[in-house]
């Protein structure tokens, strides 16, 4: 009796349907590219429908930024546990896995996408960058950073955004080598910082101590020892 | 019998006044906060007559934004003599002064202005980056780049403009130290991906090879074997 029956959904359950079919389209195709048509069809509904749920294009673009907003910065969380090179290694495979399942999404939106200039994006995207650079340092045990630190965690994150968005036009390079080449960038941004200054060395000095010999730190030293040989 | 008699303007060295009129107020305060009223009051003629010259403050805005892009390509011009970490740390110093001379007007620009999203602004920042990609590729002289050092200078590129942003809001970091750090940081980064590629270890090696014992990237190097030991 209920074959090809439609349950009928409520507001909040189709909203969060409807986010998550926005998403994988963007996922495949520039947000400019996607209509709402679009939307309404892979979602099974009609258009008016979707106006019903979200006043327009703009508004649904938000809702599902805000969703892959959480979702990315809840891939930040790592247990304090073991060493840091291994803990940030872990956290830039997540970070690529995201890059990778929202590719064009992720490329519109911070070139510049549907939304840009919209204060409800740029907050979003500022909650990430705030959330990747809490996370950083209280993995670093640092509460009250230092102005140089700050600048070095905070520009190692727009290194790591520019890195994932050239990898993803054409992906020219593998991922598993840049998730690991930014881990090291950070030691390095670190140690060009503490080569100037000795609170940025006696920050540095006891982290480095801590790493194992087969860490990333530990391999990138080895391996510039070879370069320069 | 000349005395307060004001000559009267052509109309392009009209709209280069106030073009010129609308950076220095740019450059105290942030464009959104900038009224035509002010730069009409600044250059010392009527409100109406400002949009005789640029039909809203968007088109004012744009042509500022595209003096100030050629400004800043300008200053990475850089003669092909001497060891490469100088040319590099030449550059910086230039950056930094551009920097320093807009600081409302490039913080906002680059964090979302009043034009952001414009197809116009967006194309203006692209083509100072691409003449900075193209400036360190010729020094560089490398005419067909691999792409991972595509990927060390673009992502060093936006490395360096997020570190001028966050020098600018405080300014706690003396800005000498953060020019000799960028030119460093390139050095690093640039050792990094060689530490993993053979190519980019074969186009590394011959430059740090040239480089003097004084320059920037020995530098460095001394200062990590004190860091170390």
């Amino acid at each position: 009796m209920t074959t090809g029956v439609r349950r009928r959904m409520g507001v909040e359950e189709r909203r969060q349907q409807l986010i998550g079919v926005a998403l994988e389209l963007f996922a495949r195709r520039s947000p400019d590219e996607v209509s709402i048509d679009e939307i309404a069809a892979a979602a099974g509904i009609s258009r008016p429908l979707v106006y019903h749920y979200f006043p327009g294009k703009l508004s649904l673009y938000e809702a599902a930024l805000k969703r892959a907003s959480e979702d990315l910065a809840g891939r930040f969380a790592e247990p304090r546990e073991g060493p840091l090179g291994a803990r940030l290694l872990r956290v830039m495979r997540r970070y690529f896995d995201f890059v990778d399942e929202h590719g064009p999404g992720f490329s519109a939106l911070m070139r510049g996408g549907p939304a840009v200039g919209s204060s409800t994006t740029n907050a979003l995207i500022d909650s990430v960058r705030q959330a990747a650079y809490e996370q950083i340092l209280s993995h670093l045990g640092v509460s009250e950073p230092p102005a140089r630190l700050e600048l070095v965690v905070r520009s190692w994150i727009s290194l790591a955004e520019s890195t994932a968005l050239i990898w993803l036009d054409g992906r020219r390079v593998p991922r598993e080598e840049l998730q690991l080449q930014l881990v090291e960038d950070f030691g390095a941004l670190l140690a060009v910082s503490a080569a100037h200054d000795e609170e940025m060395a006696g920050l540095l000095r006891p982290l480095l101590g801590r790493e194992p010999g087969d860490g990333p730190f530990a391999d990138l030293v080895t391996r510039l020892v070879g370069l320069a040989s």
